[in-house]
């Protein structure tokens, strides 16, 4: 495959010049490079990244997170609608190791925001593809570079509220949203653990006709819990509020918050110090993952430990033990 | 330091037999060569732990933890002496990796808990000291044990709640409990993220006097809190109740909850199903912490990440391409 190079491709430096003067197909043709898995392609990309480095980060990046049928997609057209109309450039992207194997539930269908994927305004660019999380994490944390070198003030990364890429997403966002559905069944929703603690503002949605009484007091309960919580290092103490995506209510409060939590973390310096954690962080999550690779790639190394664990569960070996034998096996293979 | 062999040391079998018997004084010289860093106990460790593995398992294992101010050896104290009238037998153990640093914050002095280290049915250790808390987890864990072998039911495991031996503590345990305050100051008392979500108890302490209104107050708050927290796979939902250690008020009734808990995960196989579980997290953290160790071990990966941090944050160059530089560095030194 070294040698394959797809036709279609241009010069790094024409991506570049495309995407810095906001061209809309260029920007997409480059996140299609970023998105391959072809060595060429792969070699192509760092170059783009490389160069778009300096005219990036000048956007507010907000991941949204929600399980299905919270009513995320409806929530993010009528976000993203307000936002423009407040004269922001929005990209919309997603983060879904899943997405091959569920059909692509999340993004996966522009026809989901139709009026919005129709502004000029906004880009929506569905999820990467992926064996493993870090790599649709590393794809999209590119993608979302690329964007912010086009001119996009906003970003959004949404997710599915039930998985591990929640993480993935508040390690590459400035604000991490949460939305709930009051009563619905009861308070877990099927959200995992951690995810509530990651929340900067939890919005409760549908919140209208008959449901208006449910989600203030839903509303009241989300707020009475968070309380409990250890206070943020950005020093934000986390907002809930309801809203009604389809009716077109508090959706402008949610945009409010998040001015309020920009201005506040402008000025303690929360920011830019979390900004450049998330990417020297970025660098150790990869370097972490290859070092995994390295070990857990072995087809020896693999069969060993299935072996081990069985050694460990019948007390043969202690855990202690095991973790030597093994790595002293990697040692011996290099 | 290889061929150094402390006088003092006996053969595997005659700790094991010790052990067995439940001899106290050859427990504790067993944990003193787990404890020791020299080459030739850690030998002999190794030996001791492998032999004592069949002869472990038998005991409930508790975790403990609560910022310093809750009065953590006080409550220890009452409920170690509880169990002791019910007819247990009790060994208490620390972590710590902190412990050299702030001068031995915890079960640093037995006398903390004088009445309770004259009984004849409890074993009171401090914390192993140590630089690394995947090396002080590892002492711990293989000292607990020793002391299911010896002979105690249930094995207390107490850390401060400010920092990560939590998760490490969680690991090891089958049932977690948290001590808190009732308004001491706010909701927060420097818990950190994630630990309030691993108790399966939170024990409102020093419930007594003047307190008594507000700790239930505390325990309809947190009570309210923990429902929206995602249901543990336990099955157990977590539970709060108020206590006062030094009145002996409300002990009891943590012994009857961790007591229907086991019979709740005895019942639907998650006692089993998670001890199956920690011994084999147990070897992949102590081969992922390996792993770790060769890489950020070396003088010059070291220095060069810290040049590769610094060029991350001026935006010379990008964190996954960073990644690879190093990690190409790093196959390259094999």
């Amino acid at each position: 495959m070294k040698n394959y190079k797809p036709k279609s491709r241009l010069a790094a430096e024409e991506y570049i010049n495309g995407i810095l003067r906001g061209d809309r197909v260029i920007l997409s043709r480059a996140i299609t490079v970023i998105e391959s898995n072809l060595d060429s392609d792969k070699k192509l990309a760092k170059e783009i990244v490389q160069m778009i480095l300096p005219h990036s980060g000048n956007s507010i990046r907000i991941g949204i997170t929600g399980v299905p049928g919270v009513g995320k997609s409806t929530f993010i057209e009528t976000f993203g609608k307000h936002l423009i109309n407040e004269g922001f450039r929005v990209a919309i992207l997603s983060i879904d190791p899943s997405s091959q194997r569920s059909k692509g539930s999340i993004l996966g269908d522009k026809t989901r925001m139709e009026e919005l994927a129709n502004l000029e305004e906004a880009y929506i660019r569905p999820s990467a593809s992926g064996d493993t999380l870090g790599g649709v994490a590393n794809k999209t944390g590119e993608t979302l570079l690329l964007c912010e070198a086009a001119g996009y003030d906003v970003i959004l990364i949404e997710t599915v509220g039930v998985g591990q890429s929640e993480t993935a997403v508040h390690g590459m966002t400035d604000f991490f949203l949460l939305l709930m559905l009051s009563g619905a069944g009861d308070e877990l929703q099927g959200i995992k653990k951690g995810i509530m603690e990651m929340a900067d503002m939890v919005v409760i949605n549908k919140a209208d006709g008959d449901n208006i009484r449910m989600s203030e007091m839903a509303r009241l309960q989300y707020q009475n819990a968070l309380h409990i919580f250890p206070q943020s290092e950005s020093g934000w103490s986390p907002v809930v509020s309801t809203a009604s995506a389809i009716k077109n209510m508090g959706i402008s409060n949610v945009w409010d918050e998040i001015t309020k939590f920009k201005k506040l973390v402008d000025k303690n310096g929360y920011f830019l110090k979390n900004r450049n954690h998330q990417q020297i962080q970025w660098m150790y999550n990869n370097i972490n993952e290859e070092l995994k690779r390295l070990f857990y790639g072995s087809k020896n190394i693999k069969s060993h430990l299935a072996i081990l664990e069985k050694e460990i569960v019948s007390a043969k070996i202690s855990p202690v033990k095991a973790a030597q034998k093994i790595i002293e096996e990697f040692k011996a293979s290099f």
